[in-house]
């Protein structure tokens, strides 16, 4: 759940007024995106989203944010466009806090992935990890290998209370995962948060096909191994509400994403482990949310326990064969 | 905050292809109204508000409610305006509720009160009180004095835990209120939730003035006396942040309504102890709220004493002259 800030009419129109976009007729909070507070904006002109960054967003990584956004939007992916004011500047402010606005993409997230939808994914990443090779700003992951440990530190005396022998089980993995991390693989830019609630598919008026008409979110956004990415969509799209892989859908992404990047041989061999890695990654941050968040909190507490599930998953596997790849 | 129901975009493509509204271009859970889950809904004809109606709407409720904001809309009050399905029917049910799609409106609501508010929202309701006369469906208020004090037996154990000496407070007004209540006032269709958040205005372009635009969230209306309806109001609108009384703004709103639907001068004496009832209505709610949502919850919790402040005024109150009238 989203909007923590009250943003009153009279600031709004102020705000809007510095901007080229028409007179504000509607303004509603949205119910999307935990970080920040969202707004569903409507001019006379057009929809847009505002956005209020709030307390978890770094001001000085907001540059790059807006600025890659711009950058692949340029380029022809389908992501949000900052707006600029009138004074030029894409980053302002509002009721104190950084704010901007970005042009709302049409499409609604899947909430049953289909094997279309993993194909389209897989294009659409690699046509994101090609086009962001020239973006010239950077930022460090710092949820990667090196940021996994410090975060299990700090939920590693109650990690058990969410399930016996966890704490031992995740103390085991990270220790392989800090050894074994490849550093040598293709870098670039990746979006590092790609789940279904950030891809958007329309269905085409004509042709009746689902297309993916947008990709959202890009607040992970950084520069890492780019199989990385891939990793946490095999996590994010190929597995079954019961747990189980979907080894079909994994191949359709893999598959698609190859015709636009073809993948070193090298990646395609550490595709297990940097998903074991992935499946580390958002255990941890959902292991630590889950012992932070208060039970009655309205916020929708994300199992960790999902992850752990995807883990042995990977752990299980021997090869990228298992992606459903040859 | 709302929105508890997740749609599907299947779900959603199927309930809209029902509808003569074109094809969904995008649908956003709304972070307003408390009782329903709110979309808005864009298609590629217009925008919408679709709700999906939760657990503490009552289903028979529904044809009322919906009727009326069509009657209403029908004579020209800016209220939102249910849309038919091909079959005719504006309720229909999504994801095993009742949902319906109506109108959006344009505007936002005010955070700021003004005084020009005050004389729109007057107008604006007598407007209401007017054309609502002729509806022909009725619905009784619950939350009118019968209501009040099986919500007071509810909280009365804790209530002091809120404040000491509350429980004492509250049972000896309820029993004034019960025994001077008037029932012989005009009576009619009523809001009974007129608050600043359910009254949307709109800065018009050409004259850079505020004009009113809308009234929505029509889920407490119902058939009572009409001036409770301006008691609501004068509690809703006119104290100021810090808890003072605005005369004057209560002026300008009595002034503007009484220009609309002139009030006998029964209405006007009974306005104290109509504001006083009022007052207590909400500092029910808001203590039964109080008491029975989780500190922890999300969802912000609105101080029950702010209305105990609100009686004590209106307790200290002779005669309507208060409110600025003659």
């Amino acid at each position: 759940m989203a909007v923590y800030t009250e943003v009153s009419d009279e600031e709004l129109e102020d705000f809007v007024a510095g901007y080229d976009i028409g007179e504000v007729v509607s303004c509603k909070g949205i119910a999307e995106g935990v970080e920040n507070s969202n707004y569903l904006l409507q001019t006379d002109c057009a929809s847009y989203i505002l956005t209020l960054y709030e307390k978890r967003a770094k001001p000085a990584d907001l540059p790059f944010f807006l600025g890659l956004m711009e950058y692949l939007a340029n380029r022809g992916l389908p992501c949000p466009t900052p707006v600029h004011a009138r004074d030029g500047r894409a980053l302002r402010e509002l009721c104190g806090r950084p704010a901007a606005i970005v042009t709302l993409l049409k499409g609604m997230w899947p909430r049953r992935i289909s094997v279309g939808h993993c194909a389209a994914l897989g294009e659409a990443m690699a046509d994101m990890h090609v086009k962001g090779g020239g973006f010239a700003m950077a930022r460090p992951n710092d949820l990667s290998v090196a940021g996994w440990r410090p975060l299990f530190e700090a939920c590693r005396e109650r990690a058990d209370e969410v399930k016996s022998g966890l704490a031992d089980i995740v103390d085991r993995e990270l220790a392989l995962l800090e050894r074994q991390w490849p550093t040598d693989l293709p870098s670039g830019l990746i979006h590092a948060d790609l789940f279904p609630d950030n891809v958007f598919f329309l269905t085409d008026k004509e042709t009746r096909r689902e297309r993916l008409s947008g990709i959202i979110d890009f607040y992970f956004a950084c520069n890492d191994q780019l199989a990385y990415d891939i990793a946490i969509c095999l996590n994010a799209w190929c597995f079954e509400p019961d747990g189980s892989f979907n080894a079909t859908k994994a191949r359709m992404m893999l598959n698609a994403y190859r015709k636009v990047r073809p993948m070193t041989a090298a990646e395609l061999d550490a595709l297990p482990l940097l998903a074991r890695g992935s499946a580390m990654r958002f255990l941890l941050t959902r292991l630590y949310d889950w012992l932070n968040t208060p039970a009655g909190a309205f916020v929708k507490r994300k199992d960790p326990l999902e992850y752990l599930g995807k883990l042995r998953f990977h752990r299980g596997v021997t090869g990228p064969g298992a992606y459903g790849i040859a």
